[in-house]
């Protein structure tokens, strides 16, 4: 036993807090420093940056003499917020996690820095991603347990988040790298729709999926700043939600003990009187898998084309694969397999009608974090959200035997941000009772 | 391993946020009776209340419909704050830890429950004692480790403050019971000078030492709070301190273990350029704690007088037979007791001037919390500063081999609380880096 790494950080009264001088920047500054440069070497959720302090501290000097007052400081003022290494930030370099020459890699800042920045947030470092937001894993280790992986491909988002680095990071999410990460640490996750934060700056790995997202200590995180980085953020329905369990073949891929602490979850939620149906939604689950399969290869190959032709050495083994994978996978068959997610969409919207769900339900992972720093974990949980575009959040809830942390995935209509997160409030507070 | 239940909540932040709304005081209150439902029958931290939800509903209410803007919210505005069980509290029973009848016990509300209603606070609820904030203990675990006491008297205080059940909670301290469950519970212990906030309305222990204390998350929330309970609080001195370490027998009774961890911490001040010097302050030690004792037992058996004349056969066992061997003692042995006491001050407070000193370091506890719920532990490192009167204060500070906090004594001279709050606050920050 050692020093307990978990230490999240609710976002909303920090920045409250900071708007109204509680602590000031400077001090906040001087403090989030010390505790990256204590705490990051047991877990390596940053990417090292040797100046990080003195950067700190100037950008925190030119923000607070821009708002010298609590009143109109904007609602992120100097909230110290983690970015995962695959998005531009300037004045930072990105390596993305890979070893390919950084000048390279570099391209403009990415509008979501930008909507950061204007909400007063600072940069408080890149965190440490999978090769390229693939599979191939960075050092970052789980705060549970640093034995075991903090999931990926946002890996040091999740992993800084939790261990109450920051407040809030960001990362991003092609199948499941928001959703598994935030729930093996323990945190809360949130991917928006498909599109809602600009993609730009960031480097590609399946533009058809490719997506934004935000790690918090709690839901009230994710909905400050949600409305502050995705577009025409609107006021939100939040009428106790119908919940749907999509059962059959997709569920069974959870683990029996995620499975159990998942039909506890249901129970629960169900003595509270809210409304849980289960309707099979996947019955051609292995397809549905094979066709984003399809789109993933064929779109990562297509990413890297130029710089795999050109530093295809430097790649590391797994993400090699994957792009020579997609090398061979014919643009016809990709092009099918989006049509195929065009049925799908229709098929899934009609039958959430018909059943009358809001929000469906999953596990966020097949389990609790693996052991071992060589993979990621398995994304299969979040893979049907993610091939339609859909709104998914992971709260923490309950805990594997090990004392490894739980999700539960909330999954959202499409362009149904708003009404998701404002609706699992409620699910939180029954959850998790914090 | 199960749910990690340590994550303290830092009092500034939340206080600031509540001011703000963020979050609204009705979402507040039902998520800390949610917290409390499912995580304090892990601890037990808090003196059981079937009508909390309730209470703190229509209390909220209250302050709500009182400050409906945040501008002019008191500081601390909706902080819900745990009160120990000898604190009397207007519409909650004081039991005192023990089973006397509580009608028996009654009192007007403490000054000190009327300063934090004046500053806006919500009693969360009463907390664990032992019996009459004596030795005997109650049923709190310590969130670090359930099985290892999280010391006391103020045993409830510091767990629920440990566990995040509240950003705050008040103590007494007699002897070592703020100090001793602070460091135990790796959270921030601030026992003030003898006298600096009114003992009435607070069950006696040992009038010529009973002290009223809080317990928060960090130093910026003791500071935050100190301001409000304290007696002409002014403001301070932040200069760089000088600092003693009172070398010799007393020292040498933290554990091996305890004492390396403190050597390193000073080792790591001393690289940050303080100035540590080395005074050997009480070369009676164990005459100084023979005679705390006599004034301790004395008192405590004039204290229960009383009750224990009507009540002994409810009274436990350990503070049956304290209160027997106070009856022993005579009035001309603690007179004697209280000159030994006068003339230790000139020459303490002489050493001090001599060697320059502002404020004494010495390890909080004898070491991390001991196993079982049968003790509380030793108070002995408090012993010197609480016979003298001085305000003391445990910073977290390193960790045992088993994962249990420590604690690093800081002692200020009297009076000078203002100047240790502000002057801890670089020790904090070298030695936590949170």
């Amino acid at each position: 036993m050692e020093e307990p790494l978990v230490r999240p950080r609710p976002l909303a009264s920090e920045a409250a807090g900071l708007r109204a001088g509680v602590p000031e920047l400077p001090e906040y500054v001087d403090r989030l420093c010390a505790l990256v440069e204590r705490v990051d070497p047991l877990i390596h959720a940053f990417v090292p940056e040797p100046g990080r302090h003195g950067r700190l501290r100037a950008q925190a000097r030119e923000l607070a003499a821009r708002y010298p007052e609590p009143d109109g400081r904007p609602p992120l003022y100097g909230v110290a917020v983690g970015v995962k290494d695959i998005v531009h930030v300037d004045g930072l370099p990105t390596h993305g996690g890979s070893a390919l020459p950084p000048g390279v890699l570099a391209g403009p800042q990415a509008p979501v820095v930008e909507r950061l920045r204007a909400a007063g947030a600072l940069v408080a470092g890149k965190t440490v991603t999978a090769e390229f937001a693939a599979s191939a894993p960075g050092p970052t280790r789980n705060p549970h347990h640093p034995g075991h992986t903090p999931g990926g491909s946002s890996s040091g988002s999740a992993a800084a988040v939790a261990a109450g680095l920051v407040p809030l990071a960001i990362g991003t999410q092609t199948v499941g790298s928001v959703v598994r990460p935030a729930a093996y640490c323990g945190v809360v996750g949130f991917r928006p729709t498909y599109g809602r934060i600009p993609i730009d700056g960031v480097i590609p790995n399946a533009p058809s999926f490719d997506t934004l997202g935000v790690f918090t200590a709690d839901l009230a995180g994710a909905a400050l700043v949600a409305p502050l980085l995705c577009d025409g953020w609107r006021p939100a329905d939040d009428s106790e939600p119908a919940l749907g369990v999509p059962d059959g073949t997709y569920l069974e891929r959870a683990e029996p003990a995620a499975l159990r602490a998942f039909e506890e979850q249901l129970a629960r939620l169900a003595r509270a009187g809210l409304t849980v149906r289960r309707v099979e939604l996947f019955p051609d689950f292995a397809e549905v898998g094979r066709q984003l399969q399809t789109v993933n290869r064929f779109e990562l190959a297509r990413s890297h084309a130029d710089w795999f032709a050109r530093f295809g050495g430097l790649y590391r083994p797994e993400t090699a694969a994957g792009i020579r994978v997609g090398q061979g996978v014919a643009a016809e068959d990709r092009a099918a397999a989006l049509r195929f997610r065009e049925r799908l969409r229709e098929r899934v919207a009609a039958a959430q009608t018909a059943a009358g769900v809001d929000l469906w339900l999953a596990p966020s992972a097949t389990g609790g974090a693996p052991e071992g720093l060589h993979g990621t974990g398995d994304a299969v949980m979040s893979l049907p959200w993610s091939f339609l575009g859909r709104p998914a959040l992971s709260l923490p809830a309950g805990w594997t035997g090990e004392g490894l942390p739980l999700g539960l995935q909330v999954v959202g209509a499409e362009g149904g941000d708003e009404r998701l997160l404002a609706q699992a409030a409620l699910l939180e507070r029954l959850l998790t009772g914090r």
